[in-house]
C-alpha cells in the first residue's frame, strides 16, 4: 500500500532535490523567488561546507562551524521544505521518490547526491582505511589520531609504537596534501606540548600518490611547490606508487615494500553515489549520470543531475567537468534559473563552466594557487596563496556566527600555535587490538 | 600476573587523582608548584564545563566551547601526567589503582569521581528516561528534541503529535529549571521559524517537583520568582507530584494522573559514583564517601575524596556539603595546599565552606541569584541576576577561547533571537518505534 510523506501542498510545481551538498543548496537558493514548491531531501538536517573537513580531522577547528541546518539557512524562502529522509530509489513512470518516510510527488526531480570514497572495489580497504567524505569521518579520524597517542604511551616495542604513531595517507589531490600537511604541523608545533612523554621525531607522515606529481589537476608550479613544502615539512612523499593491500596494520605498495601503519587514510578517489530506479543506460562510467547541457539527465524530460554525481559529456570533454564544488554550485545555480525559464516557456541557457582555479593550503604561510581571474592566470605560491586560501574559504562559509567561528580559531591558532580542542568522544578506529597485534618487522 | 601502566617515574611522590570534574581539576591545579608527580586519571580526555551543559542540549552554544583537553588545560605544568583510562578497583593494601590500561602506584589517592544521575532503583525509567550527565547526554537530547519535530511532520493523530511535541521534566532544581526555560525560549523564538508546517501552540512544557517549591536550596523569593518566569513562558508546573512510572510513552504521575510524550528528562536527584576496593563502612547514604575535615576518607591514611563524592558529615552538618562546583573546587584548592603541609610536616588546615551563594537563569534577561559577598547577602531576580549569572558563568569557563565561543555565541542569540546550530549529529534517543505505538487517549 502506497504511503505519502506528509508535505504541506502549496499547488506550485514541485521541484524535488534529493541531497543538500554544494549543487543543490545552490539551487535552492537560486529558486529562492521561483513561484515553484521546493522541497529539500537529505539524510542529514545539514549542510557540510566539505573543503575544511580536513581541519576538523586534525582538530584546529569545531566540528559545527562547518555544519549548517538547512532550516537555518532557509528559513526565510518561503517556497522552501524541508525532509529529513533517506532515499530508496525514483520512480520516473510515477514521478515519485521513495523514502523511508513515505513517496514524495515530484514535478520535476533534481539528482544531487553527489560522491561517494571510491576504494576501487577492495573490500579489505574499505573495511580497514579511514575516509573523509563526512563530518563523521572527520570526527572519527580525529578521535582515532588522539587515541592512537593516548596508547602509544603504553607501548615501548618499537615497531608497536610505530604502528600507532605512524600515518599513511592515500591520495595526492588536495585532501591528501592538505591533510598531510595538518599533521606535520600538529606533530611540529602541538603534540610534543600535549604528549612530553611522546618522541615525535619517530612520527611519520607518508604520503603515497600513484601519478608522479601531486595536486594533479593544478599546474606544474603549483604540483612542485606543494611538493617542496611537504619534503621541508618532514612528509615522505612517495610518487608512482600504489597500494596493493593494507590489512589494517601492513601497507603492501604495488613494489612490494611495506609500511605499518594502524592509521590509512583513503583520500585517492571518488565515484558518484547515484540513486536507484534510473534506467542503466544513464549511468557512465565512474557512476556519473550523463547530462545534456542543461543538465538534464539524458532520456529524461524532467529528471536533472547536479555537481558530482552529473557528467556533462561532449566531444571536447570526455570527462564531464570536475567533481569539486565550483561546477557543483555553477550548475546549481544555472539550473535554477533555467528551471524559471522553463516554467515561463523561455528559452534554456546551456551550462558554461567558468572555472576561477583552484588551490590547497599545505601549511602555516605556506598555500598554492592558481587563479583564473578577469581572464587572466594567477599563480602563487606561499604567503600571498595563503592569504587568498584564507579569504577565499572565509566568504565561502554559509553563515556569519559559523564565520566568525572559524576565523576566530584560525587568529587563535595561527597567534599561539595551539590549534582547537583535541577531543577525543564519540567513534574511533581499532582495527587490531594492540594486544593481538603479531610482530611481523616491516622492511622500512 | 600484574600488568603496570607505563608512567615516567619522577623519583616525586605519586599524588593519583581519579576523575577531572572541578575538584579534581582545581586539586591539579593546586599542586600546580608541590614537588610530586600528578597523576590524573578520566575516562574522558576533557573536562566538562557542566552548568552550562543545558545550553548545549538546547542548541544554543556548541558542545566543544564547554569541553576542555585536560592536556591542553595544564600543558605548561611540569608535574602533571595524565592517563585516559576506566578505573576497575583500587587496592588500598598495595596502594595501586586497576586500571584497563594497567596498574598505577600511588602515594596518595585523591577519589574525585563525581555523581551520577540517581533513578532510586528504577529500572524503566534509567531506559526510557533522557539524563544531563555528560556532555554525550547533551547531545543525545538535542538530537531527539530535533528528531521529534522531524517526526512530528508526519503525523497529523492528535494523540500521537503531542506525545513527539510534548516535554517532561522530572525535577525543579537549576538543570530542570533551566531546561524548562531553555525550551519554552526555544518554543517562542526558534521552532516556529524552523518548523513553519507545525503548529507550537500545542507543544506542552511540563515540570515536575516532588516538593512544593522549585530551586529548593535558594531563598523563598528566587523559588517564587522562577515560578512565576516559567509560568508567564508557559510552563506547567506540578508541584508536590512525584512520577510512578514512564514507559517510554506514558507518564503516570503519584495520584494516577497521565501526560504523554515520548522525552522525559530525569532531573531529580543525583547519588555518588564511588571506586570499587574500599571498605564498605566509608560509604554512607547516597553512595558518598565519608571524610574529615581535611577531606581524608574515614578509616584511611592517605586516601582522600573531594567534590559531589564526598561527604564531610559533622553534628551539626548531617549531610555533608551540596553537591555543586563550589564546594568541590574550594575542596580540591584547599586539598592541594593541604597535600604540600603534609609533605612539609606543617598542620594541615579543616576545610571551612564559603558558600558564594546560587543562582539560574530562566531565560532572556530573566534569572535568579542569591549571593553572598563580603558577608551581605544580595538577593535579585529578572535582569540583574541574568547579567550576574552570565558573568559569573563566563569567567568561570577555562580557556580564553572557549570563553569567546560562548559569548559570541550568547551576544549571538541575544540580538538574533536564533541560537545557535541545530544539528542532529549521532545518537538519539528513540523509546518506541512510531508505527507501534499504542494509542491510548491521556486523561490529561
Amino acid at each position: 500500500m502506497a504511503r505519502y510523506a506528509r508535505i504541506k501542498n502549496t499547488g506550485k510545481p514541485k521541484v524535488v532535490i534529493i541531497g543538500g551538498g554544494f549543487a543543490g543548496l545552490e539551487l535552492v537558493k537560486s529558486l529562492g523567488h521561483a513561484d515553484v514548491q521546493v522541497i529539500l531531501i537529505d539524510k542529514q538536517n545539514y549542510h557540510t561546507f566539505q573543503p575544511l573537513m580536513y581541519q576538523v580531522a586534525t582538530a584546529a577547528i569545531d566540528a559545527e562551524s562547518i555544519m549548517h541546518p538547512f532550516r537555518k539557512v532557509f528559513e526565510d524562502q518561503q517556497n522552501f521544505f524541508f525532509r529529513l529522509a533517506e532515499v530508496e530509489c525514483v520512480n520516473t513512470q510515477e514521478q515519485l521518490v521513495e523514502t523511508n518516510i513515505g513517496l514524495i510527488r515530484y514535478d520535476y526531480l533534481v539528482i544531487a547526491t553527489g560522491a561517494t570514497t571510491n576504494y576501487f572495489g577492495d573490500k579489505q580497504m574499505e573495511q580497514n582505511a579511514l575516509s573523509m567524505k563526512s563530518v563523521e569521518d572527520a570526527n572519527c579520524l580525529r578521535n582515532t589520531i588522539l587515541g592512537n597517542f593516548e596508547n602509544s604511551l603504553q607501548l615501548d616495542d618499537h615497531e608497536q609504537l610505530n604502528s600507532l604513531m605512524d600515518y599513511v595517507i592515500v591520495g595526492g589531490g588536495p585532501t591528501g596534501v592538505e591533510l598531510a600537511g595538518a599533521l606535520s604541523e600538529l606533530r611540529k608545533h602541538v603534540f610534543p606540548k600535549d604528549y612530553p612523554e611522546l618522541d615525535f621525531k619517530s612520527m611519520d607522515i607518508h604520503l603515497i600518490q600513484s601519478g608522479g606529481e601531486l595536486l594533479k589537476g593544478m599546474s606544474k608550479e603549483a604540483s612542485l611547490k606543494s611538493q617542496q613544502f611537504l619534503e621541508e615539512m618532514g612528509v615522505q612523499i612517495w610518487l608512482n606508487r600504489r597500494v596493493k593491500s593494507y590489512d589494517g596494520y601492513t601497507v603492501t605498495l604495488d613494489n612490494g615494500e611495506t609500511l605499518i601503519s594502524r592509521t590509512l587514510i583513503w583520500a585517492a578517489g571518488v565515484t558518484g553515489n547515484p540513486v536507484q530506479g534510473l534506467k542503466p543506460e544513464s549511468l557512465l562510467k565512474g557512476n556519473r549520470l550523463q547530462v545534456d547541457a542543461y543538465n538534464r539527465v539524458v532520456g529524461y524530460e524532467n529528471v536533472f543531475a547536479i555537481g558530482d554525481i552529473a557528467a556533462m559529456v561532449t566531444p571536447e570533454n570526455q570527462q564531464g567537468h570536475p567533481m569539486l564544488a565550483q561546477p557543483a554550485m555553477q550548475q546549481g545555480e544555472l539550473l535554477g534559473k533555467n528551471l524559471v525559464r522553463l516554467f515561463k516557456g523561455e528559452t534554456l541557457q546551456p551550462f558554461v563552466y567558468k572555472d576561477q582555479g583552484s588551490m590547497a593550503t599545505i601549511g602555516r604561510n605556506k598555500a598554492v594557487a592558481d587563479l583564473k581571474l578577469f581572464k587572466k592566470e594567477l599563480k602563487s605560491q606561499g604567503f600571498f596563496a595563503w592569504l587568498i586560501w584564507m579569504f577565499i574559504h572565509l566568504v565561502s562559509i554559509i553563515g556569519f556566527r559559523n564565520r566568525l567561528a572559524v576565523m576566530t580559531n584560525w587568529c587563535w591558532n595561527y597567534f599561539t600555535y595551539n590549534s582547537g580542542n583535541r577531543l577525543i568522544v564519540g567513534k574511533k578506529q581499532e582495527n587490531i587490538p594492540i594486544t593481538e597485534t603479531i610482530s611481523h618487522k616491516a622492511v622500512i
